[in-house]
């Protein structure tokens, strides 16, 4: 699993007073580095392969600035040449947001989605939880 | 059903080259200035009524920047106190991208979410489609 | 001079309950695409050559959610292998922000500025205005 | 001076392939939390009082996905009811953006600016520095 401490900035609050709703892909993504660097070592975006095809999030509670966030981030099921991202944020001890991405392991050349080679596999099992 | 053209901004691209994934919500949100007016027509923050619950987007093809984007916003099933936005977004006659999100009807002040009055019902409805 | 209406969205507001100070900068780069495609008619960002070296911003009035913004853009000074881009924004008939760009002609091939060519200079000559 | 180390996120990036010359002033309103705590300390917009009336940036080399960035803040002139701001940004050693940001003490209430109070002035004086 991964955690990610994010501070709220005040640009991603809206006028509800409270961290806008579009900020949560946001921060769901830079909680995913660890997983970019799974798929691209050295995160270069010639290199890159790990692109999203669904994401889905449930805001459960609001999100205020002034207190840091913590973002984690996991791995679901593995399939041929997709994957399943789960995570959660949490701000003073509450779920706030939860939340599921899907991607694939992209080829850029050739423009296909390509099967996840075992060295990847293996990488993605070490970070993988059952629920 | 709302239309909304976009413009695509450089600094809604990527590394990748084209639009970022954290792109398209912020768009949809923006297809949805019309559903936002009926539960509170003068758009004031403190009269604010529809708080999203949930977003579901399917990314399926690459948006560019230098053309217009058109999303598509209608009215799926209205509950009691929640109702389902669809929404569809095109880029060069292509589907690029297609989601969902879950709205409640939310009273600020008790903090609970509150049956949709029928007044608004009627206009939801108005705006709804089968599919 | 190019004019670039744009529709103020909820997530460029914040917890002050009107438009942040950071989307103004990026409404102003939006006002740029007739600048970007003189430079590169394809606006593609492999043949870029537009590259910002400041921006300059003076905030003169709240800008609000639910009412459309104009940006006016013009050219100012343009220098051997720099130009000056200055720009205006209003809301309901004021002038809420006044700001500057400098560009160079950048090459990504040799990642040095060159020389403004003369058939894009014409072209900048005629957004030029004096103030 | 207050030093803020900021992770740069793939949505921050263009296609260009390094970070959008608009992140910056969000990164930057980031390295502002320490002062906008002195004039509001606990953070709330409704008793907020610093605000932006102008920001300058120089961009001086790019900045690249995958490192971290040092943003550096400190206070310069301060005036009756306003101040200055300086700030500037670091990757990997290299000095690549630097900006002034001025702003006044301004009463919501009254919607106007007003003289900073003496016991602000000296927590302002303790972030300044001469150059």
């Amino acid at each position: 699993m991964f955690t990610t401490i994010i501070r709220p900035r005040v640009s991603e609050t809206d006028g509800m007073g409270h961290i806008n709703n579009t900020t949560i892909p946001v921060w769901f993504e830079a909680g995913r580095e660890g997983i970019f660097r799974i798929f691209t070592p050295d995160l270069s975006f010639k290199n890159w392969k790990a692109v999203m095809v669904n994401m889905n999030i449930d805001f459960i509670k609001e999100i205020y600035y002034g207190m840091d966030v913590e973002v984690y981030t996991w791995i679901g099921k593995v399939g041929n040449s997709s994957f399943l991202v789960k995570e959660e944020l949490y701000q003073d001890g509450h779920l706030c947001a939860r939340g599921t991405a899907t991607y694939v392991n992209f080829n850029q050349a050739t423009r296909k989605a390509e099967p996840i080679p075992q060295s990847i596999r293996d990488q993605l099992e070490f970070h993988r939880r059952e629920e």
